[in-house]
C-alpha cells in the first residue's frame, strides 16, 4: 500500500500530476536502463543466463506464467520467441496453471513474469514447474524479491519503482526483456543468421527514443487527436480493443488499462475473432480501438475495422502517421512513428496508455489508485 | 443465411418460440447421438481414429485451432487432455494461428474444431499445420464439409442442423467429443489405469440425462431463480463471467452468449485474474456470474466471488443445488445437478445459455439473428 503525505508526494512526482503520468513518461529512461549492458551498439545481446547456470541449449518447450499485465507481456514473448527461435511457447495465466496439473519435464523452461516478484499465483506456478523438474527463469522488476530466490536465473527489468496501480513502464520493460530473450535463444539455437539477429537487436536499441518521439507527438503536434479520441469515449457504454499478431496483446493491455482506471467495460480481442461474437456489441456507443501493427496482419486488421465502422462504430486506430488506409477508415488515428524490427509492440502501447489516462482523468477518477485494486496481488 | 416462410418455420420450430430455444432443448438428444456407437455401456471409448489412418501413438504435442464458441470447446479439451493423457496442448485462435509462423513437426497433432466445417480461418490453420508436416483431426458438425476433406481423420458431432446464430448444442457436443478424445488418447498412452478410464467414460454416458435434469429444474422448480437472475441483468451496464479450471471456458462461453444475443458487454475471466484488473469494473450495475465447478477450484472461485460481493456486485452462481457456500455469497444460485467425472462442463453450460436467452428475450431482441452476426464466418 502506498502512503505519503502530499508534500513528499509532490516532490517525488517531480511536477507530474500523478504517478501514472510520471511513469508513462519515465518509459524511455526505464527502457534505456533495461537495455543497458545487455544490448551492444552492434545489436549483440548478452543476458548472462549461462553465467547464472541456466543453459538454454536443452530447452524444447517454454511456458510463460504470469498474471494481468505481465501475462500480456508474455503473449508478446510467445509471438517473438516462436517466430525467431522456433520453440513452442504456451502462455499460462498463473492462477490457472498452478491448479492444472501441468505437463512438463526437464526440457521445459518456465518463464515467470512478475513486476513485484511477489505475485502469489506466479510463485505457485514456479513451484508447479519445480514439481515436474522444469527450469525457471524469473523476469521481475524487484531485486531480492521472493521470485528471484526461487528461480534458476533472473532477468531484472530496470523500470524503477512503479507506484501507480495500472502498470505502464513495468509492462514495456517486460516486453523489451522478452524480446532480448528471444534474440538470445535464437542465437543459441541457430535459427536465424547472425546478421539478422544483430539487425533486430539494433532495432530494439532505438525503442527508447521512439517512445520519446511517440510521447512528444501525442502531447504536441497530435494532442488534439488524443483529445478527440478521449472525447469518443465520453459517451461510451463499452469498447472493443482489436489487434492481430503482436498487436493483439497490446490491444489486450490497452483494454486492461481502460478497465482499470476508467471503469469502461473494454474487452480486447484478436481482430479476426470479432465476427465470431463481439461485433454484436458494436454500435455508435461502443468505440473500436484498433492497433494495426505492421506486415500482413495490418491489412487484415484494417478489413476487420472496416466492418465495424460499417456498423456505426467510432474507430480509433493506432497506426503509422502516414497510414492513408487508417485515416480513411477511422474517426481518429493515434499516430506512432515508423517502427520496423522489434519496435512496434512497445511503441504501440504508448497511445493506449495515454488514451486510458485521458478517459479516466476526463471523468475525474483517481488514476493512481483505481477502486477495488491493489498494486500487487500477494494473496489468492 | 437462413430463410423460411413463417409456416415452414413454425413447423420446424415444433412449438418452440425460436431456434435458439429449440436447440437448447435438443441438447440431450444431440449429446446422445454424439456419444452413440462411441461410448459403450461399460465406458469404453472407440473413435476409430486408427481405422481412419490417424495413429495417436506418435503424438507429442497437440494444437487445437478454432474460432469463437469452438475455441471455448477447445479450452475444455486442453484441460481434459492434459489432465488425463499428459500431452501438452495449446489452444490457438485460428485467425491468429494462421499468420503466426506456427512451430510444429510430424509429432504435432492439430485438432481443428468448426461446427460448419467451412470456417475460413480454421481451414487456413489446417493448411498451416500441413506446412510443418502436422497431422490433422477435424471435429465438425457437418458431414462432407471442406474441413472433412482436408483432415487425416474426422470426428463428427451429431448435433443436427443448428440454425440460431448463437451456438448451443454444437458447443456441448464439441465438448463431449473432446472428452471422448481425451479418454482415447489416455488409453493409447497408458497414462491412467483402465478402470479409471472406464469410470470416466461411464460418467460421460450420464451427460444427456443430466442436461435434461438441468433444463427441467431451471424451467420448473427453479424457474423463479432463473427469472431473478434475468432481472439482475435488467439494469446491468456490463458483466463479468468467472470460473477456474474447466469452469473457466464455460464462463467464457457464457459471456460470449451474453454479448452475442443480449449486447451486454460481458467479459469472461479466469476467476483468479479478476484482482489483476477487471474487478475495477465491479459495482452494483456490473453483475458477476460465477461458474463454481468442482474440486479445489470451487473453493478458490468462491473466495474470488466473495471479494466481488464485498464490492457491491450482484452475484449469480452456477453451483450444485445443495452448495451452502454459494447460497451464502450469491444473490441467485442457478442450480446444476451433482455431477462428477467428466459431466460438469457440459451441464454447467446450460444455465448460462438460458440466462443469455432470458436476458435477450426480456429486452425484446431477436435471439436467432442477433445484429451484425452471421452463423458461419466463411470470409476473413
Amino acid at each position: 500500500p502506498f502512503e505519503v503525505d502530499w508534500d513528499a508526494g509532490a516532490v517525488e512526482l517531480g511536477g507530474f500530476p500523478d504517478y501514472m503520468s510520471k511513469e508513462i513518461h519515465e518509459q524511455p529512461a526505464a527502457l534505456r536502463a533495461t537495455l543497458k549492458d545487455r544490448l551492444a551498439l552492434d545489436g549483440t545481446v548478452s543476458l548472462d543466463l549461462a553465467g547464472q547456470g541456466l543453459d538454454l541449449r536443452g530447452v524444447e518447450r517454454i511456458v510463460i506464467a504470469a498474471c494481468g499485465t505481465a501475462y500480456h507481456a508474455g503473449l508478446v514473448g510467445k509471438s517473438v520467441i516462436e517466430r525467431l527461435a522456433r520453440v513452442p511457447v504456451e502462455v499460462a495465466v498463473a492462477s490457472e496453471y498452478r491448479y492444472s496439473e501441468p505437463v512438463g519435464d526437464g526440457k521445459t523452461l518456465v518463464i515467470a513474469v512478475s513486476q513485484s516478484g511477489e505475485t502469489i499465483d506466479t510463485l505457485a506456478a514456479v513451484e508447479a514447474a519445480r514439481g515436474f523438474g522444469g527450469r525457471v527463469l524469473a523476469v521481475t522488476n524487484t531485486r531480492g524479491s521472493l521470485i528471484t530466490r526461487e528461480a534458476d536465473a533472473v532477468l531484472l527489468t530496470h523500470a524503477g519503482p512503479e507506484v501507480a496501480v495500472a502498470s505502464t513502464k513495468a509492462f514495456t520493460t517486460q516486453v523489451a526483456v522478452m524480446q532480448m530473450f528471444a534474440l538470445e535463444l535464437a542465437r543459441v539455437r541457430g535459427t536465424l543468421p547472425e546478421e539478422r539477429l544483430l539487425e533486430l537487436g539494433r532495432s530494439l536499441r532505438l525503442v527508447p527514443e521512439k517512445v520519446e518521439e511517440t510521447l512528444a507527438a501525442l502531447e504536441g503536434e497530435y494532442a488534439e487527436r488524443l483529445a478527440e479520441a478521449v472525447e469518443v469515449f465520453e459517451d461510451a457504454r463499452c469498447a472493443l480493443f482489436l489487434g492481430r499478431g503482436e498487436a493483439f496483446p497490446i490491444a489486450l493491455e490497452g483494454s486492461l488499462k481502460m478497465k482499470e482506471i476508467s471503469y469502461v467495460p473494454a474487452e480486447g480481442y484478436p481482430a479476426g475473432e470479432m465476427k465470431h461474437g463481439p461485433i454484436a456489441l458494436v454500435d455508435e456507443r461502443c468505440p473500436v480501438v484498433a492497433v494495426l501493427g505492421e506486415g500482413v496482419v495490418r491489412e487484415k486488421t484494417l478489413s476487420n475495422v472496416d466492418q465495424t465502422s460499417a456498423r456505426g462504430a467510432n474507430v480509433i486506430c493506432v497506426a503509422r502517421s502516414d497510414d492513408a488506409d487508417a485515416k480513411r477508415l477511422s474517426r481518429v488515428v493515434l499516430p506512432v512513428p515508423e517502427a520496423g524490427g522489434l519496435i512496434a509492440p512497445i511503441v504501440d502501447s504508448v497511445p493506449l496508455q495515454l488514451l486510458a489516462y485521458g478517459v479516466a482523468t476526463s471523468r475525474g477518477l483517481n488514476v493512481d489508485k483505481p477502486r477495488n485494486l491493489a498494486k500487487s496481488v500477494t494473496v489468492e
